[in-house]
């Protein structure tokens, strides 16, 4: 007899957190998941600690009510602002993993120079969580707010001529100075990822692209220990605040698959 | 003696309607003003009717409660999805105008072809609200949806090369075949006339830009009356729901002057 999975659930502002959920479905095949997309609220980048903290922790808990054991916090914004609070306002029998942590470590694993760029919303930068992360790591860390890449993706321009030049005007000047010898690019944003093969042309050579959701999947299947092997098929249930066709809609490019079962939920702060 | 002005509430879901604001301020200066700026909840573009009607009910009841005596739906998506629920949801004595019919009178005086393009974020357009109100008035519309303009405008790239390419990507093939004839181009969004230089250059020459904040105004100062002529500051008092800080800082651009007495409003829905 199989013992039943361990039941994670995903939070994150919106559909950008299904990069992250689509590295837990590789990395942990065992388990069940929830994701819960905020996307009546979203989007996180821009707005104030103590809102971003009181949407998490709402959500968080709904996800709790809902059998949640384990808390994946899929939104870097939330991370960075908010994984004190929403740690604060869980119970201890239930793991909060966040996205900076693992995405912090995987850098400073890649980074022979010690020096590293993390490129991320406005408000992950201003938190200067990841500069934090980093620097425990003996990593010193030049962050960059790039607020266009998310409407940029999000109007399905990933591989666009107008996107290549944005994503110059934000980077060229990054690399050069203290940073010249930087060898890493944190992708400190979950829409950040479907930008990889175009970042991949605009950044040096040498520099490697460190995408905090592999690195996040990959901590929590260390944590949980290896699958057992057995190949079922992880159930997922989509929650969302805004309208359940837009979430289906917009979903799918970031999870790599037709997503069915999203539940609206009129959630109440 | 000179008797007290009217107070009119002025709702946004963030700072854009302070281009409206600043028009009503010209044209209205016998008023008092409350703006609500509904910053944590940013944008509505993109969401669903039910959200935005859920999310505007909520404003205009809290601009109300402090003495509004009429309502501007300073929002352009908000007036498209929701100003039918406003209405309802507003008792008869206080007057709710939206920036639709304005602007959409104002293009239909300027079109001689009877053909216009409207120009919105994805919310606005999918409503089709300006197609509507422009066929009453005998004039035909296309509409096209520009999200990547608010994050532009907020970006501060106003008058930036990249900006004018993604004008040109949008705007280039909307006046041709059954719209070659089109004269007018109605800004649908209260960031878009920050945009006016750049989209003069990128449209033809013999199309009028027609701005709603400059024609709701106009109607607003229609239906008030005339001004007695003091020249009497109208005093103006600001609610935000996230960071008066961001709201301030923010909000100057369109307003086209510094911002002080900003509130902070926990709003409950």
């Amino acid at each position: 007899m199989t013992k039943k999975g361990p039941v994670i659930g995903v939070f994150d502002s919106g559909v950008g957190g299904l990069t992250v959920l689509r590295e837990l479905l590789l990395q942990v095949p065992q388990a069940d998941y929830l994701y819960f997309g905020d996307t009546a609220r979203l989007p996180y980048g821009s707005k104030s600690a103590e809102t971003v903290a009181k949407y998490a922790i709402s959500a968080t808990q709904y996800l709790q009510s809902h059998g949640a054991e384990h808390l994946v916090i899929a939104c870097n914004t939330a991370t960075a602002m908010a994984l004190d609070a929403i740690v604060r306002a869980t119970p201890k029998n239930i793991s909060v993993l966040g996205v900076i942590e693992p995405g912090a470590e995987n850098a400073a694993a890649s980074s022979k120079s010690r020096k590293v760029v993390v490129i991320a919303t406005e408000g992950t930068c201003n938190s200067h969580a990841y500069q934090r992360a980093l620097l425990q790591r003996g990593v010193e860390a030049r962050e960059k707010a790039c607020p266009l890449f998310v409407p940029l993706v999000e109007e399905g321009w990933t591989d666009h001529s107008v996107t290549e030049q944005v994503a110059h005007l934000y980077l060229d000047d990054l690399f050069n100075a203290d940073f010249a010898a930087a060898d890493a690019l944190v992708l400190g944003c979950t829409h950040y990822p479907l930008l990889k093969p175009l970042l991949r042309r605009v950044v040096p050579a040498n520099v490697a692209i460190v995408d905090s959701a592999e690195a996040t999947a990959k901590c929590m299947a260390v944590s949980l220990g290896a699958s057992d092997g057995h190949s079922i098929e992880p159930s997922v249930k989509f929650f969302a605040t805004d309208s359940v066709e837009k979430f289906r809609r917009a979903g799918g490019k970031f999870l790599g698959r037709n997503i069915e079962n999203v539940v609206h939920v009129d959630i109440e702060t």
